[in-house]
Parts: structure tokens; sequence; C-alpha cells
């Protein structure tokens, strides 16, 4: 069971400066922490050595961060991710950035928590392409500089589990914020924030309907929701415009693929906002370069509407506003072994 | 023309400590620098940044880091690279740490400098496989961060250029030192620094002929060689082992393949000893797993000796005593773009 600690603060500060008409919220100072993986910082230091091990994958070459960029965009900035052997993925990667704040993780909210998330992706064929959970497990086990971290973070007889890498692995990512956008200083008060762009851009997104699903602090959903819920919409609701087939919007089935369930096909996480500028390019299938044109898709496939060129303009100087500021880190040194070889691949 | 600095203090370093009969030197504080290309802070940070940025390639997701990991062993660790699409390279990438102190660069020393190496892998069509040297212009040139650091760093009306690019990978690489290994430290006179193994062993180097030519601050040829003057040898020169057909060590003709005489066929740069306990696997084509095999081949078919396993252990505890520190270092934060996709693969 799973707890979240600054739900009722977060919500409070909601309230108190942005008011709940406005549906919209400066981001925390931190995201919710479960109980039962607290933050220390000897285990965000092994997270981040973890993050950054390309040995956790089946050639060697790919680590969390191949995809998810952190002296970056926190993603990889093409369509589709590349794993191991060139492998091509069906899903554009979504952000690390603030990943910490969704409710769910993954296109498809199939992923309660950062935890399950960190599972995922290791084992995934195409992706990091270990053959088992076990397989993980004995490639960290077999490097000493690993086994005494995971002793003194986890301690226990057998600290290198594979919850344990996960858990390691989200405390790191739990750190990941960009705090500090023009938004966020904006709505902690400084009116001049924003430009007379993005204040229109902000109104607009609210009065044409966007801020419907994309609310809250991430502005992937509502405040309220807990861990392990998504906030769940149809995408594309609208199919008979060009959008659609240019860019295969209505190609992959969504949530369908991983539950089956003919309720959840075109069904998808609400994306977050938060340093959208930086993270095209764009939608699940990576199919639309520029922000602009994702401003248009949307309004056109979610709302039917025609958006001008200058409401477009405004929007996109809005959701620039939302671009954090990327934090100062040191880099990892990963745990090395003396002349042996240990992985499996090449 | 390039010049030297370093060269006569560490000379007179060499000779000060630890004689000319001993071949051996610690490794001096600073490596040379080119004078047309100084060290300064701002230029440092820009290389770093390319050094990291997976954009310098066709696919968007390889970097110099990629293969040359700064967080661990300056490589990466497998047998050969891999590139682009999943494209497998032909030899084992070399450890980027103190490569600043080498002679030449890349295993058959056909680049003299690290300015002239790090244009090497942005174009080969199986690592970064950028088209052409204005491709790799044009992305960084997109990209408003970077132009303004180059300026910044370069000034002039067309700051950014290959060659500019080059320039500062080289200035960052030129920082990516490993000071105060064990052996540095005795050398220095803490006597204690290496165990009794590790001292049997660093005679013994000596005395069955590793050091004519493992000499010098890297161990990988005399400390007087000017840049751009590789220390080559033959390798495999004693054929009839079973080592050679095993580890197919005599299929690459070596610098051959570059120069197309056959004076180089088999010819190789001898490779440092520098951190060899942590870049596993060895050779050219990285066929050897572990250290101890290693050592036996070499003696087998460089010197046709068959080394005792007593032997073989007291040269890898010396070999291990070479294992510098690796620096702790600050993530370089890449320059974004806001809202387009800026590079050609994928």
């Amino acid at each position: 069971m799973i707890h979240l600690r600054n739900t009722l603060s977060s919500m409070a500060l909601a309230l108190a400066v942005a008011g709940p008409a406005l549906a919209m919220e400066a981001l925390p100072e931190q995201p919710p922490v479960p109980v039962d993986n607290p933050q220390t910082a000897a285990k965000i230091e092994l997270g981040k050595q973890l993050y950054f091990d390309p040995r956790l994958s089946s050639s060697g070459t790919v680590s969390c961060n191949s995809c998810h960029n952190v002296m970056a965009t926190g993603t990889d900035s093409i369509r589709t991710s590349v794993g191991v052997e060139g492998k091509l993925g069906g899903r554009n990667a979504p952000t690390v950035w603030n990943a910490a704040y969704l409710s769910s993780q993954f296109w498809d909210g199939r992923a309660a928590t950062l935890e399950d998330q960190a599972k995922g992706p290791i084992l995934n064929p195409i992706e990091m392409a270990m053959p088992d959970e076990d397989s993980a497990v004995e490639v960290i086990r077999a490097i000493p500089g690993y086994v005494e971290r995971f002793q003194a973070v986890f301690g226990g007889d057998n600290p290198v589990t594979y919850d344990n890498i996960a858990k390691a692995i989200a405390s790191y990512e739990r750190t990941l914020i960009t705090p500090n956008s023009p938004f966020d200083n904006y709505m902690r008060g400084d009116k001049k924030a924003l430009s007379p762009e993005a204040e229109r851009g902000m109104k607009l997104v609210q009065d044409v309907g966007c801020t419907a699903c994309h609310s809250g602090p991430t502005f992937a959903g509502p405040a309220t929701l807990a861990t392990g819920q998504p906030f769940l919409q149809r995408f594309p609701i609208f199919l008979d415009n060009e959008y659609v087939s240019t860019y295969k919007l209505d190609v992959d089935p969504g949530r369908f693929e991983s539950t089956g369930k003919e309720a959840d096909r075109h069904m998808w996480r609400v994306p977050t906002w938060r340093n959208v500028a930086l993270t095209a390019p764009y939608f699940h299938n990576g199919s639309v370069d520029t922000l602009d044109e994702a401003v248009r898709v949307m309004g056109k496939t979610q709302l039917n509407i025609e958006l001008s060129e200058a409401q477009v303009a405004d929007i996109v100087a809005f959701l620039e506003s939302l671009t954090g500021e990327i934090p100062q880190q040191t880099m990892p040194i990963l745990p090395m072994t003396s002349g042996s070889w240990i992985h499996t691949g090449n």
C-alpha cells in the first residue's frame, strides 16, 4: 500500500495560489514518496549509478539514460526509441523529468509507480532485453562495488534483488525535477514572468477546453489522483481529419495493447505539459516534429476546432513557459571490475 | 605545427624520480597541450557537451561517450563497439582516460592528435555515421545554445566549424586524467603503495622484456615521442601458438588497413597499461576476456615465453596498481531547442 506524503500540502497550495477554477498550479517542491521506499542520499546515488549503467542491457550498450537523457530533455528526442541491436521501439520515450509527480507511468499508464516502471525496459526484448529478472540481478551481483552499496542501502542477507534495483532507480528518478519555470514563478506571484502571448495562451487553453484533461501541477490530470490511478483519455477522438491519417494517430491501440480490454482501445494516459517545448517529436508515435503542429493536431482531434495561427502561437508561448530549470548534477562513477568481462552480449 | 609544453618537465621528472633504467615514470600532472588549441574553461565545458551529444550521430542515439564512457572505464567494455542502427565495429574501443598523453590515437596510430581523432567516429559509417562534415556542422549550427557557446569560445563570424567541434572535444578529453594510482604514489616515494606481488610484477615486466615497448608515463612507448609519432610494434610476432588461432589475433591487418603499406601489416600502436585492469575485454578485437589471459597471450605471442601462473599473478598485481582515480565530474547540460526536431535519423 502506497501513501502520498505531499498530496494535502500540494492541494492546499493549489487552492491558495491558483484557485480551483484555474485547475493550474505551480510544481510542488517535492513529489510524493512511497512509504516503502523512503529517499536516502546513498540510495539516490546507487540509483543514479544503475540509471546510467549499460550493463543492465543484454548488449551492454543501453542504459535508462540512453532513452531518458537527464543531460537534456529527459527523452531521446527521436520518434521512437532505439534499444539493443538497433531495434526500434513502438512508442516515443516519455520524459523522465517530473515523472515522479505522475499518478501512473508509460504512455498507457500500465505501471502504477516509478518502481514498477523501472522493471519494464530492462526486460523488454526491444529495449534493454535482459532475458529475465535473475539475469539482471546476476550482472549486478557480479560487481563487488555494487554488492557493497546495495548492502549499505538495503541491508539484509540478499540485498541485490530486482525489487531493490527498481527501488534505487525510482529513488534517483524522484530527484529529477525541473523547478522554477516562468509559469511556476508566475503562479508564485511574479506576474511579469509570463509574456503577454503566454498569458493569452494560458487563458486560451482553459477557454477552448485543453485543461479539461491537462490540469493539475503537471498538466497531466487532477492533482488528487492517487498513485497507480492513471488519468486516461481517448486519443484521437475526432477521426475525420487529415491529421489522423497523415500522422497515423489511430494505428496504435493504446492501453488495449496491455489490457486486452475493448474499452481501453485508443485510451492513453494524458501526457504532461511540463517541458513539452523541449520534448519533440510529439505523440505516442513521435510522428509530429513541432510543437505548433502538435497544438493544431490536438485542437482538431480532441476538440474538433481549427485553431487560428494567432491562437496556436499564444498556446505555444504558454507551453514554452512550462520549461523548468534542468538541475546541475554530478556524474555517477560506475562500480568497475578488475580484469574480467561480465556481461552477456556481443 | 604542434609543440609540446610539458615534454621537458616530464622528462626531468622521469629522470629525477625513476631514472632512465626503469623506463617507468609517474603520470605527469598535465598532458601536453597544442599551442593552437589552448585549454580554457569555456572550451572544456563546450567540449563536454559535444562529447555527450548524441545529435552528432545520424540516428541521434550515439555520442562519443557511448563507446568511451567517462563514468566508468573510458571504454564500452564490450568486444567491439556498437554504432548507429546496431552496427558492430571491427575494433575494441580504446579508453579515453589519459589518451591525452599518447603520442598518437586509434589502435593503428593513424590520428596524430586528439583533434584529428575526434573527427573520425562522427563520420565513420558504422559509428556515428554523419554523412559528411557539413552535416555535423549543420546539426550544431541549428541549435542556438551551441552557436552562442561557439561564439564565446572561438569568436569570429563563423565559429561553428568541424575543426572547432574537434578542438572543443579534444580540450575536454585533455581533462580526462586518472591520477594517483598506487604505482604513481609508489614512484613519488610511498614505497608501501605497492603490494609485494605488485613489486615483483614490476620487476618481472622489466626482466622478461614487456617494458621494451610498454615504457614511459603511460606504458605506451617512450616519453620522448612527439605528438603524431606513433610508437608501433608488430602483433602478433610469434604465430605458432594456440592463442593466435583461438583469439583470431592475426586476422585484422592493423595499420596496413589505413596506409595500404605492406610494411604496416600487423603493425599496431603499443596500447597503454594505464587502467588496463578495468578495460577488459582485451586486444584490438576484444577477444580476450580477462587480464591474466591477456598477460599469457602477450608472453607467448610477443616474447615467445610461457609465463608461470605465479608470474602471471604478479604481473596482474602490478598492472592493477596502474588503476588511477576516476575524477568526479559534473554532467553537462546539452543546449536544447524549443519545439522543433532537428536531426536526421529514424
